[in-house]
């Protein structure tokens, strides 16, 4: 048989995706060819438009279809603080909880010197540079090597600012349990025990 | 924040696909985001094309883009050796194995009175019509009790045409385990015992 069929093509592009492997890619593009066709269409379209569309925000830097992003647009939101994310990902989740109500800033990564990844290499300049009289600076990389490090740095360039610069809290996650709770996080949260 | 931008929309649409929950088809999302543009562009493409030039083929109803399709359409195969099967899936295990030489017959689907789809459902009077002088019927339908059904369906209407029918053989897969096999298999491996 030739090889490079329209279905061959399918199933190689699938599974060169993210934890798709070429069982799963093959269900995938057969359940495709059995869908209806509109809603075939419309996925395979979705795709080049998020591709067309969507590029990053100029002020914050998060992934968007206008320019600046509708956060950055908004009157509504508190252009006085300032929340620092690895990833729009990140972002994402914080939108889920609707009650943060200042801007963000996607940094596109944490320093990282093992894998030779400096401030160059981040959107941490673009940080320093759009503070305008800002009040405040959440650092809310992850709580690893590589996030409380790029948080420090960042506190370090951001406090002769004259800006305050705030981390995330770190502890036991709601609803979880003590008993199972890594050292590193136990000790961290009776470290950061607070009164009541 | 507006609903339904494009990344929103991408999301919905993979997680409309089987196995793909919320949670993946925003990892996919973000992932095809941060992909190359052509490799993404490629996937939309790869999406669409398969859906516009992927039909039946006229003779054998398997997935092609081509009519008749390459297997029917080859003066390499035995024309004389249909295998039945119900999905495009199986010819394409089938076909991997590189040693069948005849041609094939995709039945889309399988006798279920339960699930009320009947002769009429399937493409079986197709598989009447197109026999011309075939020696011989594989029923390479799945050995459960649809598959079986169909089996014998068609065996039944097919005899009196003068072609010879056969069932692929059910037993203990190689590699497998007597102890660790269910008793339905495990009889039929014992009925259809061979001299050796």
């Amino acid at each position: 048989m030739r090889q490079n069929t329209p279905l061959e093509v399918l199933i190689e592009r699938f599974s060169a995706l993210p934890g798709i492997g070429r069982k799963t890619a093959a269900r995938l593009a057969y359940h495709i060819l059995d869908m209806d066709k509109g809603e075939a269409m419309a996925l395979g379209q979705a795709i080049i438009a998020a591709k067309e569309k969507i590029g990053l925000c100029r002020e914050c830097f998060n992934l968007t279809d206008t320019n600046p992003c509708p956060v950055c647009a908004s009157s509504d939101r508190d252009h006085k603080l300032i929340c620092v994310v690895e990833k729009p990902q990140d972002v994402a989740a914080i939108e889920r909880m609707r009650s943060y109500k200042g801007i963000y800033h996607v940094l596109h990564g944490a320093l990282s010197p093992l894998n030779g990844i400096g401030p160059n290499d981040i959107r941490l300049k673009e940080l320093l540079t759009r503070l305008s009289g800002q009040e405040e600076v959440i650092m809310a990389t992850n709580p690893n090597v590589e996030g409380e490090a790029t948080a420090m740095y960042a506190a370090k360039l951001l406090k002769p600012l004259g800006v305050k610069v705030t981390r995330i809290a770190s502890g036991i996650p709601i609803g979880g349990d003590m008993g199972l709770s890594d050292e590193v996080t136990l000790s961290r949260a009776i470290e950061n025990r607070r009164e009541i």
